[in-house]
């Protein structure tokens, strides 16, 4: 539906090289794949527009990761492999060529990355902001992929990496904290999907942080119809997380922005979801477990004590 | 990456009934879908834009029902058989209910007719124009989809249905030309994606017409490196285009909005090729052939002279 006239030129200049084999070079208008015999597809789509979710002076590679990124994440909180995406672009008439050119730099980068390969598409006109949307494919073991509600009392609850650090790092952007080591600013910016840790037959509930650790939970408590403890102490946080102290433990806990894996497993399969994370090189860290009662996250401090959010922060219950 | 703050009712109202096995019914981040054994999947993603693909008065049904077809038309075009797709949403802030739930009867009525389910997707809010985007995933036989570079010298060109109706319409709506009948501005309105027709090992060379006859076939041209002769009184046309008369033969031939096939295969195929559209009850008529030479699309009157596109429309040679 492409309504800009050199789109031709643009799509061979910068997208065809980008594009994997089924897709002709982008000659034509559709991708073929030959699925992976005996696997089922993963399948996520996401949307991202201007002065929604980047701003119009972030870098164009920075988005074009962090649009193939958020999706990406979505397959690893379901243990998929990544196979190929196909991205919609839709911007202003006059866009420069050296957009196109970053853009396309920032998914050649993570191609390489990620090892998927660009499927199809489409560029067109908007009287309005940049509005992209992005669909990604995967695979993963058949009838194994985790659900949210399939989690059962008794499930340790288990989260990949470290959080908070997002959420934090868009405080420092915002200038409400400071950070010299960078690490939180770059959390923020560029999402680190944990592909590589396959979950099929050892999670029972699994998916990826990125509307905060506590609202993202109490999915899996509302699906699998239980409530969830976790232990603040056991919440696995970065140094720089760590040193922003206790006023920041609210944002770090519901922020956003983790892109880390939640899931939900039985005891008896810890020793064998450690070993995966640790082939994977991926740190995992048992936070809490899922227990009979009505959908609810509880947060208990160190001395078994739930904490309350509250308007003005987290107090004692 | 949405938002919007209602949007798990909204998804759960509107979108849930629409989704396919394998979706969980939309409460999770991803669709599981099993591809068909043994079956090549074919993938395409277009975006539409408000105020650039359609209009802000435009019925949301319609928009729906346009964004799907539009993309369904490209499976067509290949010969797929459609299973289901994921689309995205982009909506200013404060969008009523009512047009969510008149966009969703667009896709559900859709649906039923071209036996697709959706399998995921995103809203989300935008500070500008309404953008949408969706991806459809279909399947064929594997390694017999037919490219846009697959043409030899001497297939003979067919077309489906008629040409030229979507352009015809769209001056219909622009109150350029009278129509008493309503079958272009229908045309124009809706596109009808001409699906069943299986072309795996009978079209070498086939694309949905999307841009116009004349301006696609040339792209089978390039990428076949052949040229083209077509003979306008072939051309198979509606009543009432046929009525509009010969100042209108530049809007039919290059006009755009037909959302039939255009393909490409050899004289032995023929017989098999007319079989499988009368199965299908798809209007089949051949138009001309692939020839050696530069590639370039020729038109030839009934007198086998050259017409010349020119500025002011097509004239002898």
């Amino acid at each position: 539906m492409s309504d800009l006239p050199p789109e031709f030129a643009l799509i061979g200049r910068h997208f065809a090289p980008l594009a994997g084999s089924g897709t002709d070079g982008l000659r034509d208008d559709v991708a073929i794949l030959t699925p992976p015999p005996g696997r089922d597809l993963i399948l996520k789509a996401d949307a991202l527009v201007e002065g929604i979710h980047f701003l119009p002076t972030d870098p164009p590679d920075l988005i074009a990761r962090k649009l193939l990124r958020v999706n990406l994440s979505d397959l690893a909180g379901k243990g998929a492999i990544p196979i190929g995406y196909l991205v919609t672009i839709s911007v202003p008439r006059g866009t420069s060529d050296a957009w196109f050119a970053a853009f396309a730099a920032g998914l050649a980068q993570d191609q390489r990355e990620f090892s998927v390969h660009l499927l199809g598409g489409d560029t067109t006109s908007t009287p309005g902001p940049i509005s992209l949307s992005l669909t990604v494919i995967g695979h993963a073991e058949p009838g194994k992929t985790p659900r949210r509600g399939g989690g059962s009392a008794g499930d340790e609850i288990w989260v990949t990496g470290t959080i908070g650090d997002g959420a934090l790092g868009l405080a420092v952007a915002q200038g409400r904290l400071t950070d010299s080591t960078g690490h939180l600013l770059n959390r923020y910016q560029l999402p680190r999907p944990r592909l590589g840790l396959a979950l099929g037959g050892l999670a029972r509930a699994s998916m990826d942080i990125s509307d905060g650790l506590v609202q993202d939970l109490s999915h899996i408590c509302r699906h699998s119809n239980l409530a969830a403890e976790i232990e603040v102490a056991r919440v696995p946080l970065s140094p720089p997380a760590r040193a922003a102290g206790p006023d920041w433990l609210e944002t770090i806990l519901t922020g956003g922005d983790d892109y880390e894996i939640l899931l939900a497993a039985p005891p008896a399969r810890a020793a064998d979801l450690a070993a995966a994370a640790e082939r994977a090189g991926i740190a995992l860290t048992c936070i809490g477990r899922l227990i009979s009662g009505a959908p609810e996250v509880r947060v208990l401090d160190t001395h078994g004590q739930r904490l309350i959010l509250s308007t003005s922060g987290w107090s004692h219950f």
